[in-house]
């Protein structure tokens, strides 16, 4: 422990004045109304181009922008309530760094793809991105889950989110690769910056406050909330930004098959590993969505039904697989403590989903896809590359997101490992009472008092 | 209890497997993009006919899909999760049995009334059906709540989703009866399906464990987020698949206005029937739904928007009063146990329903609908019918419906009667604990532990 | 208590029966389908106009309807369930009053400012509408939680929204000023009224219940759902009635911005006001949400996303500071007894939204505005007035809306003072039991229970 009581008490309120102040001044020199949301602009090109107000970009993704939006603060918010202590910090801090992380996200994808003369222009298209580079961030955020204070979580967020741009301009505009649901870009980017963090963070004497890492009844059902509306609203994310057209209708469908087959090899595997043939929560809550991110990259494409089933149905089991078996071993032989498991439903979905777009990509043919080629695999179509080579280019994008997002993960941890964070102790992870003023209000007479009132019901009645 | 312990253990995990499995091979060989999501076809039928994105489907439908899509998982997971001990399995199951569904529902429908050249080709709108058969099936699991094991919810899955099919085929197909929110083919058919099976299902001795069967405090808040979400969207639900343009718009807004004035009626009832003039939250709960249901099939015609309002007041006081009086008589009378009051809320409300289309069918009149009528009366428009024989076949339709559904029921419980499916005993129905791993971790410590907390915190400052 | 105990019980059902035949019989004689719900007229519309049906407003706003509605029944009412003991009631209270405004406020509106030809014509923009008037008496509710019975809830609903549509009527239409997501006509409007409400209903020995006027764990995470919907659908809220095209776009991006600065800005004054630095639930649940009220006038114009951001960021801090200093001033001092906090949630970011209103409009150009002035600022747009006299009008319509709402609050609040209403007494405050059936049902022996299950379990084998 640093520094003066003071100062130690101003550290998180010092950090988020001084982070929205910059993203203030930033946007104020930046950013700037995109045609379709700037009054002047979109009347000009109206008369201009003879358009009608339904062809403004809002009435194509504003309800999936909503979608998305729903998952990042619902979704990954509630998902993360399962810990039976760490509810407030859970869905609290998940929105404090969510948003944050959309004004970030706005300024450096901006900066490193979306400069027009100098400015960063911004609408539902925009937002839709600043949400998705959010949502790996909170991937990353469930591996430290309990473990972190909220400064280190800004401060991670900042990283992050700096690199996430990054290797989305590397990924979508260097590589020419596609990846709409972003796979690749938010998952296994979230998912392996996240270990790379918590592997440096390791803390050997974790298991002093392990009775606090886990479940109750009714935090678990509190995680469903999370899950549900992650699961529901997957075909929208993966759609979100892809081209106008068949293109959001047909990844919308892949993906809601996609989770209909992942969720019946959640179940089937969640219950054969079990010695008593029973369900475990942590599956159906985590697992049951891997087929949503195994559809990042391939949800666009020619995929068929079938496909996205096959996929999704492989996501499902190689996640539960990856719960029961593979979390113990990270934990204990790599020291890896992911609390959320994002490696079993963020990693490895995400390289099966990277892989699938690789090997759909290899087989893109313009008999299938005809002049919609253009939309999907636009170089193909105007014969800058052939079906081969984009798939090398898929390929290669997977190595590079995950060779930036470790490393990246690695030098964040380090950072966050100097003691000037307000970290807490081992002894009180995964506990909101060291962030949160919790009332414990007369619980314990609850029971005592509702007799009481019976009583006095009678005694004392309505007036009127 | 039969078979080798090893092969008990198995029963879910392999019916889910050996399920999924002929689910994929079934797509694999019959289903196919439609028009609006196939890349080629698209893009042909858009430079051939002139169209432009915004014509595609999905942007007429998808917010709707999403809206049932919110209406199936949540609304009818969270409003099953009331009972204090069956929360994770009604979510749980619902998920299940869902995710199974609105696959073999894509199947099902598509052999029946979707062919097209020996291929099912799937978009938005099957989508949606495939979500309303879902919604069938998610009814008739009301009535069985927490009696039935998830094999044999899935057998009986099965079985519903392909009655359902032939039965949307009989009624929409052979008899060109109007039901686009389905009063009958959704509600009635799940609600009487459901309660023939649960009829067969008689336990004598349930109430070994009916002390399991009620609610607790948290639990009936969850189970208002299903209510509150059902109620919202069930405009939405109402006008998914009716035409596109004015009968959307018009099926949401009645329904809209229905739903208001049910559950004016649904509190008065509830206070009424009580003898302190309390409110039962299984009333608002349940009944204040009852003005979607009611108007699943009238939705879409001009039933005015005050003519919408007295058939939600009806369904409303018809719901209420089924819930108080008509379920115990039905348990004590007709050993009918059912667990959600489903013959409350989808199966009178679905008969009120029906008959309000029918009557408004027999007054369909080209003064009224105008050219409006080519949508919602196609057989009227083209003179191939009358508004009295239209509303012949509405009657006749609900009564097909309710023969199809019942006598389907009862076949199926008899089946599932069959002890092979790893059935919960008497003293263990309302109880998650025999399917799930409950975790019971240090509930019962909490306090003290939390005020241990509140003095370790002076000791063990954070670090940093 | 006054009248027979017959009668005391009937009271609520009498209420809501008398309401809703009253509101059935106004419909009757005044309410009719508009152009886009009308099979006949809009058929003759698209035919006579050469319309696609794409263009029906049920495309442009009914996505938007469906953010505001689960704004107003899952946000409004969840965000009240943080009281421990009233969660029943807040979420109730919140579906019948909310689904009686919006009746009533379809009528009042139509009255005041919707009548042609003598018929109040509706469709999705008169729904959100009434949506929006509903708002506006659930910010009332807010004010009065837990100290009014469900029959004064109802008559303060049939005054505030009469008076609601007559100040809507004068801003907007007499003084033309612009206010599309209601700083002025939802947010002053519904916190002065209640807190009008509130100072007459003023209870001196209200600290007899004051234990029960707090939050449990688990009921803040409850309201935790409330917050985070309302705060991701306020983009839709602010922009479901303003122009189509650019206007809806750019209005929903403002407010996006603005809630993220606000959010930051609220969990740093939450932890700089605490002597610990602790954050405080009660703060993020209702600050963070000061973001979006204050954009309720200027989320149309040109504010720009940087001018957005600092309003944001300036509510927030304005919204902390008045839970942690203001409302015990208000309730010792000036005996207003908040329970909400709504003067700061919605009553001073009301007024700095109004007042950012005021500015912008005064800077109103036609360089920045181009033809979309015509949209925004039609009067200026056609020459009837200047910017200046714009922001005067703007300023105006504060003032106005301030003194209609607090004047009829204290008219209402005496009405409501009259002891014929069942009103609960001062002990039995923010207590469901004297409304609800609340079940005690085994939660006692749930862990003892739970523990005997384990042990039947190995001796009961499942059936199958």
């Amino acid at each position: 422990m640093t520094g003066h009581p003071f100062l130690r008490v101003l550290k998180l309120p010092i950090t988020c004045i001084v982070m929205e102040v910059i993203v203030i001044i930033l946007f104020a020199v930046f950013v700037r109304y995109d045609t379709d949301t700037d009054a002047r602009k979109w009347h000009k090109e109206k008369s201009h181009d003879n358009k009608s107000n339904y062809e403004n970009d809002f009435y194509f993704r504003y309800p999936s922008f909503q979608d998305v939006h729903v998952m990042i603060f619902i979704g990954f918010g509630f998902l993360m309530t399962f810990l039976q202590r760490y509810g407030f910090s859970s869905v609290g801090f998940n929105f404090l760094i969510a948003a944050f992380s959309l004004q970030w996200a706005t300024l450096m994808q901006g900066f490193f793809h979306g400069m027009h003369n100098g400015k960063i222009e911004i609408g539902v298209e925009s937002m839709i991105n600043a949400d998705f580079c959010t949502g790996a961030v909170l991937i990353s955020f469930g591996a430290v889950l309990g473990k972190t204070s909220p400064v280190q979580l800004l401060i991670m967020a900042v990283i992050e989110v700096t690199l996430f741009a990054i290797n989305e301009f590397l990924v979508l505009s260097v590589l020419n690769a596609k990846d709409a649901g972003g796979s690749m870009t938010i998952h296994i980017f979230g998912a392996y910056f996240g270990l790379g963090v918590t592997r440096v963070l390791y803390r050997p004497n974790l298991d002093k406050s392990q009775h606090k890492n886990c479940s109750v009844y009714h935090s678990d059902l509190f995680a469903m909330i999370g899950t549900i509306y992650l699961w529901m609203f997957w075909p929208s994310f993966n759609s979100a930004i892809t081209a106008e057209g068949d293109d959001q209708h047909r990844t919308a469908m892949n993906t809601y098959y996609s989770l209909a087959a992942c969720t019946l090899a959640t179940f089937a595997i969640s219950a054969v590993v079990n010695h008593e043939g029973k369900l475990d929560m942590v599956h159906i809550q985590n697992a049951a969505l891997a087929g949503g991110v195994a559809m990042g990259t391939a949800g666009e494409m020619m995929l068929t039904p079938v496909g996205s089933m096959v996929v999704g149905f492989l996501a499902g089991i190689i996640s539960t697989l990856g719960f029961k078996y593979l979390t113990p071993i990270l934990e204990e032989k790599f020291h890896v403590q992911d609390t959320c498991g994002v490696h079993n439903l963020h990693g490895m979905p995400g390289v099966l989903g990277a892989t699938v777009g690789t090997i759909t990509a290899s087989l893109a043919s313009a008999e299938v896809y005809g002049e919609g080629m253009k939309d999907v695999f636009p170089d193909i179509y105007e014969g800058k590359t052939t079906p081969f080579k984009q798939a090398m280019w898929q390929g290669l994008s997977m190595g590079v997101t995950m060779g930036i997002a470790s490393i990246g993960g690695i030098l964040t941890g380090l950072l966050l490992k100097v003691p000037i964070y307000a970290t807490p102790p081992d002894t009180m992870c995964f506990e909101d009472n060291i962030y949160w003023e919790v009332c414990l209000c007369h619980k314990e007479d609850s029971h005592q008092e509702l007799a009481a009132v019976r009583t006095e019901e009678v005694e004392k009645p309505l007036n009127g």
